[in-house]
């Protein structure tokens, strides 16, 4: 059976397993203060070329925007995000079991536009009521987003421009950041990631390991006694020698970068199998998730030889379905995918 | 100065005034344990026919929401409600501070279709992905609206429907509930509203008292321990006799009716007066609440001689107001105000 | 039937309902807004000597103490309290409800020692494990407390001098304060409480008010936006004259002062009756609350003509009674129970 | 350098590390719908005699107990737990943060006692102000303890009885459940622990897991919708195989309490050593963890060649340190460390 349902289907890239077996018995602290965490943190943090940043290892990507949101918010205060935004959809409402609001905009192709968001900012503050209102308190986007797409570099300038004339932060949900920043159409080096926003984590359990994202607050801007409330959100590993690990070693080599250009490699081959079949896409994703749409005959037969995903109902007798790639993702299968379409 | 701002902007009706001086120098029980809070409760369900119910007082309307939607909701419910909901937007997020979504939905002159409701909780059961979002867990409607609309008796059933079809309760948020019951345009009786909803509230605020809302659970359907949740919210007031002596005025010789039709009565004149005036509705309000366009010049003038609420900018040159009537709008306001304009 | 079974059986003092009828009809802005509470706040003010400080109003004791508490801690922190303080025990967990520990420490006749205080303190910050316990962010007394007793004012210096050393707040539970500054062994001046602490609360509810309370920020150290935190709390009074117009009668012509001073006076006979009828006493108490202890049939035979508040078991035979007294309590009351005795 | 710091200074047991590598390719469900979870959790279930039960794989101790916790309890409930449990002490706050107070008892070596259990609840529905009162909902208690301590199958049998009689679920946290039931003085079987609670996890991070807790449920009474209320806390693992493959493998083959049995045996080797040398025990622990005091110029010199745990003070001169041992603990090690003593 041919898988191309999620990126996070097999277990991690083979140089993370090893490094893994390699340090198995090694005598570490706990919690994050292991040699590897540290090394770690000193890589991403020369990578992203935030010298005085802070880096901090969490396990999952629901876990990271929980923590970061919820630590980064007043209480009054609520995070601005696509209607489609992972915060808004798909965590089971774990912002508001933080005690805060997502305000939802209208998105395209799961893109906020600076425009809405200035908008909304604005209107806050010209409605004689906005004490009795929510505060627009932080801006989350994704990149990419859930949809696969990019912000442009111009984009993405504008919408931190907006932040920070109100100040509140900037947070960019990286779970995918790997892909973002290999695309051929994206415009924006790690640099500038970290630069144009206040927060942003690099996923790693979509991009080649076990589990683990990596929290960056660029410009030594970290919420006070962070460690202490990571660990009363439940969210701090004892052994955090896995995540050290993982992320030294996803580091090392340009590893994740690595990663990433194959799966985008494996993307583009997807999509051009897709066109040349006469497939229709959804939308143009530049990333390693792609969206088709599929007659419901069609979805059914293939799906005996092709496990994907199941996006959302495009009409009666159509589908939309997700196809991702990752760095376990082989030619040979989407070699073998042209044949079944 | 005339003064149209809102419902609350006077004391309470004479009549409660009087109760309450009457009853100063009884020693009562405390935290509603008093016999007016006893005989209240009790006129209460005989109006609205729901001899199984509970009442219980509380002191606002922001309070009032949040107490019933965390009772009622499980964790890992939220609450659908209009966008333009009290709830959704006038609360300062008192609903997500006690960790629940508000799933906001379009909504026409702030009311909710049986369609979209319905619509959104199949949506939700038919999402493969429906375990990693927020269960619908309860629709919130006000009666009237935040725009002084009414559900007309169809459209209350058809809602009530489809909530017991899915088992979630139906919140009907009552804080101008006498207002609604005596519109010429009211087809719904006490008892219909009792029977069609889950639990609703009767205001008191903005109908005549000093403060203080009747939360109904018609059938025998009130939250564990609820008195304990409502002191854990800080929402248990120690002298409530001050609420059960003015619920017991309220509903006692029908005076609660009497304050909604005497401020029923204003608005119409009200509404007279502006159309004889030529002037434009921002919508046809059947309630106490009329919302008026105004062109900036004319809201400048007219609000040297008259107080009113802002509501929102329509265009560049127009602004939408709104003019309240209550138990103490007197008719020579109304002739007043229509030499003002 | 006699009551002395709370400080807060009776309804309002009489000029308090006076000035409420007086003002009933004028058209008031809502939510704290109107000149009454303008007013009221330049007095407290005035009376505690805190020209910079901020006044707010607040319906209730639970819900005052859960706001404060909830806006000024960090979400890491939580509230140093007496084992027996109204936070630790009797608010259904109020504070808890809001993400916080109540740290609880032992104490004596109601009272925490300063050096208990400084001791958990500095275990907190000698620990190696630190980062993974609640930092103690606040510290809550009452005055008087619970039982009735009060802190001298080497005691509260002390205290203060220990919050101030470690940066954090020391907050004064005052829902009985005016019993605590009339007490003849109080040695704290109005001005000296608003010095030694961040904030507290002059309680309006036991004190002779329907109800209210008001919190004092001495030191211009508001928590930011506290308008809309408590709003989010379902703590802002639509009518916020009710509030206003109470505390401006209390802190005119004295009221708040000489209210407080009556029901020292009746404690002090009381005391003199319990004690001439060679009753014994729980605790020593100098203020409104009496403590004693009273064998069981003793107190079935006096509960047929007077009611009090039951307090704890003493032992198999005896049990700790509460006798209080407010600005309701006649003199005449007190030689009837001296007859009953 | 010598550590016997904690149970988690080492990676995973080597046979779950080539397990790990095994299935490392294998395309799998997320979110633990994988055929390896399904099958431990089968195993779990056999070994553990609860056929019915439902078992769930979590990442860490912290988030186990918060995560069970705020899912079995109601609002106003809170947890009964000893005053030095992990929940009161160690967890910085999380219990809290999710809303529930923690209801702290005195405890013996760690130990809640039966008596003390029922005293507290019987005070509480005693007490006539109980409305107003934290509910206690649950009994929680770590076997073995944080002190290494283990109760009797009495003693666990009298704390079961009297939650069953007040109808409150009782939670033991198992996070060293292996060293527990393999330890020699231990007299309950898995299968009277799953019996005798309501819910209890396995601890897999610190017996030989990369990270992992696995909570049962052995009545079929697992909390409604659990999966959405564990992703809604930010801890569902999107790769669950790493869990359910560590679980599976440590119940193939008895490689659990292979584990624990090892770890015993060498905590009993240390044991000896310590005893032979003459040193002071702060308490006689059955377990993996061993309670040494010594005096600080020895601990200084110690500390040169091993890591060992910081616990408390003892008195001026001498300090409470802490030896655990594990799989990974070699016996070589301990011969090692006689030496040094």
């Amino acid at each position: 059976m041919l898988s191309f349902t999620s990126d996070y289907i097999a277990g991690a890239h083979p140089v993370i397993m090893q490094r893994l077996l390699e340090t198995n018995m090694e005598n570490l602290s706990g919690y994050g203060t292991d040699k590897y965490c540290a090394q770690a943190k000193e890589k991403i943090k020369h990578v992203f070329r935030c010298p005085d940043g802070e880096v901090f290892f969490l396990v999952g990507g629901t876990q990271t925007n929980q923590v970061i949101i919820s630590t980064m918010l007043a209480p009054y205060e609520g995070v601005i995000a696509a209607k489609t935004g992972h915060v808004s959809v798909h965590e089971a409402g774990a912002i508001e079991y933080s005690g805060h609001k997502v305000i939802e905009l209208e998105e395209k192709d799961g893109k906020l536009a600076a425009e809405d968001i200035k908008k909304c900012i604005k209107d806050f503050y010209a409605d004689d009521n906005h004490e009795h209102m929510v505060y627009p308190g932080m801006v989350y986007i994704s990149f990419p987003t859930e949809y696969g797409t990019l912000y442009s570099k111009k984009e993405l300038t504008e919408i931190s421009n907006i932040c920070r004339n109100y100040k509140i932060p900037l947070f960019i949900d990286g779970a995918r950041l790997g892909y973002g920043l290999e695309s051929k159409e994206n415009e924006l080096t790690p640099e500038e990631i970290a630069e144009l926003c206040d927060v942003f984590y690099i996923g790693g359990t979509k991009v080649g390991a076990l589990c683990g994202e990596a929290v960056v607050f660029p410009h030594h801007n970290t919420p006070k006694h962070f460690v202490t409330q990571i660990k009363q959100r439940g969210a701090l590993l004892a052994k955090g020698r896995v995540l050290g690990i993982q992320f030294d070693t996803l580091f090392t080599d340009n590893l994740y970068f690595e990663i990433s250009k194959h799966a985008i490699a494996m993307a583009e081959k997807l999509k051009e199998v897709f066109h040349k079949k006469g497939y229709t896409f959804f939308l143009e994703s530049p990333t390693n998730q792609q969206f088709i749409i599929l007659e419901n005959e069609k979805m059914k037969e293939l799906s005996k030889n092709v496990e994907f995903g199941f996006w959302e109902k495009y009409d009666d007798n159509h589908t939309v379905v997700r196809f991702a790639t990752s760095w376990s993702t082989e030619e040979s299968s989407i070699d073998q995918l042209e044949e079944y379409l």
